[in-house]
This record gives C-alpha cells, structure tokens and sequence, in this order.
C-alpha cells in the first residue's frame, strides 16, 4: 500500500534527480572544455549553476514544509532530513564544476602542457557517481549506494596517477609547474565531487538501515 | 518566556560546541606539529576525531528524536535542520584537521623548506572563524555570522600569497617541489576549514533572517 507520505515525497524527488542532472551536466561540460580547450560553453555551466543554486533554496523550502505539515515518523524524517543533507552535496557539486572551469580558463592562456588521457576517464567515473548515488537515494538501494563507495578508490587511484604524472613534468622543466599544479587542482576538484558522492551514498545506508557507514568508510580509507 | 522547546535545545547546543571545541582543537594541535616539526602530538589529533565522530552520529540521532517528539513549528524546525548541517560541517573541519596531519608527516621526513610565517597566522584565524561561526549560531547572532563571511577574504589572501611564495621555490629549484606541493596542500586544507565555517555563517542567517545569502556570498567571491 502506497502511503500518502510517499506520494508526497514524489515531487521532492524529482526537484533532487533534476539537481543532480544539472550538476552532473555541469561536470560533464567543463571538463569538455578542459580536453577541447574552447572555452565558450563555460556559459552553459554558469547558467546551470544559477539553476542549482534557485532549486537548492527550493528544495531546503519543500522539506521544511513537509515535515511541518506531515509530521512524519522518525523513520520518514531521517529520509527527509537525508534529502537535505544530500541537497546540500549536490549544490558543493555543482560548485566543484565551476571551480574545474575557473582552473580551465587559466590553462587555456597558455599553449597545451600534454594531451589529456586520464582525467576524462576519471571525469566519467565521477559522473557516474553523482548519477548512482542519487539513485540509490531515490531508491533506497542501499547495494548501490556501496558500489558508490566502492568506486571511490578507483578516483583516488586516478588522482594518485595523475598527481605523479604531473610532478615528473614539473621537476624536468620550471616552465610547466604552473600549468600541473592547475590540472593537479583540477584532477582534485574531481576527487571532492566523487567525496560528495560517498557523502550521498553514506546517507543512504545510513537512513535504510540506521547504521552509521560513515566513519567507517573513512577509516578505511585511511588504512 | 523561555519556551519548552528552547530549554530542549540547550543539550543539543552544548553537543555542538562541544564538537567545534574538539575541531578546533584539532586544528591547532596539527598546526603545531607542521611549525615545530615534532609528531608526536598526531596522536591527540586522531583521539578527539574518533570524539568528533561519536559525538556526530549522537548529535544526528538527538535531532531526529526532538523533532519527532516536539514537532515543531517551521521556525523551530529551520533551527533543527540549521543544526544538523552544522553538525556535519564540523565533521569535515575536523577531517581536514587529520589531512594537515597526513601532509605534515610527509613533510616531516625531509629537511625543512623555510620557517612558516603565514602559515601559523592564517590558522588562527581559521580557528576563529569556527569558533564565531558556532558562536552565531548559538546566539542566532547574524551580524557575528556576518562577520565570519568577510573574514573569508582575508584566508583566500593569506592562501594566494602562500601559494606565490611556494611557486617560486618550486621553480627555482626542483628539489623543493614536493615539499612546497605538501604545502600549498596544507594552506588549502587551511582554506576549505574556512569554507565549512562560512557555509555554517551561512546557515545562521537562513535561519534567523529566512533569507538565503549562500549564493550572494559565492557569487561575490567570484566577482
């Protein structure tokens, strides 16, 4: 039986996938622009970002109106005060995006350090994070939600590779310093969207199941 | 009249300073392990994260219990949700607290690259952006909140003039490179403490003036 709790929760759900499209477009967009090097569909991003930010202060409204006029039970608030915690990572997202075009608009002043092979890969990693995550929220699917985590240190692995490949560069010719240490932050600002994503995801076993995978995610990784 | 409701939250608050208390003393302790290149203090740092961590997942579940057995108005709700945020923003300063110690243990293995000036100055006032940023939101106090939000250009001028001074080591000898990279990391760990405490200055005023002033704040960064 479908509880009226539920059918509320419908519309939310829709304004977050929204969200998460955008953002994920955002990525998607501003690392084009990093590979191409041609700057104008930086635009794109920008207005997307504006987008973000109006559904972001839409969404925050929604959940507090609904926990207010539904007075829901704590397992129902645990979803929504996760979906406003999730809504709050999907907007760090967006904002990582835009950090990725900011870098891209200072290596583009300068000729091409090397042809980019790694970062578009671990860009399409990443993506596909933000997409699962958010579906294993609005599926409660708490498997899915640990394949995110799982997927995490295969960004890591990238950036460690990324980050060496970089220093080789730049120890062999001063000249190339600035442009690495850009596609370093570049290459780390694709590490935090995948951070945001197991946020997301830790949310969501965190609400199916009531257990906190956060920490323990973390201390693994520090192993 | 003191209302039930605000007699319920003094717990809650007292958690949450509690927790800023222990981040910013994480802060600190990393700091000086980094400036007078002595380790053993690490171990304190790693202690009061796993404090960090308890008190977290507590602090979560007493907000989700309060606003089950209060259901409370909109406004008390704002403040509830306000709280849980907040309560994750400290987590995150405390876990770049332990990034500090990551990349100073790297840096301790090698000779010492130059005396840290800013280093040290920046930190504090980083420190005291979380500690007012708590402080706001304890006493709902906006124009404290406000005052954390300017602060943040003073930290993004300290982590640029670093990161200059780092750049020309880096290409006057090679050497240095990975060490000054260590470094430019830490002042950006430094960066993001900030951050977390403007996005917690952030949610005060949400939350008091129900107006959003996390984009214009963005938006006037990139200006």
């Amino acid at each position: 039986m479908e509880r009226h709790f539920d059918k509320e929760l419908v519309s939310l759900n829709e304004k977050l996938i929204r969200m998460a499209a955008l953002a994920e477009e955002m990525i998607r967009i501003s690392v084009k622009v990093l590979v191409f090097r041609e700057a104008s569909p930086i635009e794109e991003v920008n207005r997307r970002e504006k987008d973000v930010n109006n559904l972001q202060v839409e969404i925050d409204e929604d959940i507090v109106a609904l926990i207010a006029r539904m007075q829901p039970v704590a397992a129902d608030l645990r979803f929504l005060i996760a979906a406003s915690k999730i809504n709050g990572e999907l907007e760090r997202i967006a904002d990582q995006a835009i950090n990725i075009c900011e870098n891209t608009v200072f290596l583009l002043k300068y000729p091409q350090l090397k042809p980019l092979v790694d970062m578009p890969i671990m860009a399409d990693i990443v993506q596909r994070m933000v997409r699962d995550s958010l579906d294993a929220y609005v599926q409660r699917d708490t498997a899915k939600a640990q394949e995110v985590l799982n997927t995490d240190d295969k960004v890591d692995a990238f950036k460690d590779q990324i980050f060496r490949e970089l220093l080789t560069y730049m120890m062999s010719d001063p000249q190339t310093i600035q442009r690495a240490l850009s596609l370093i932050l570049i290459a780390r600002n694709l590490e935090r969207i995948a951070d945001h994503s197991t946020n997301i995801a830790e949310e969501v076993i965190y609400m199916v199941q009531g257990r906190d995978v956060r920490h323990h995610h973390e201390e693994k990784q520090r192993e």
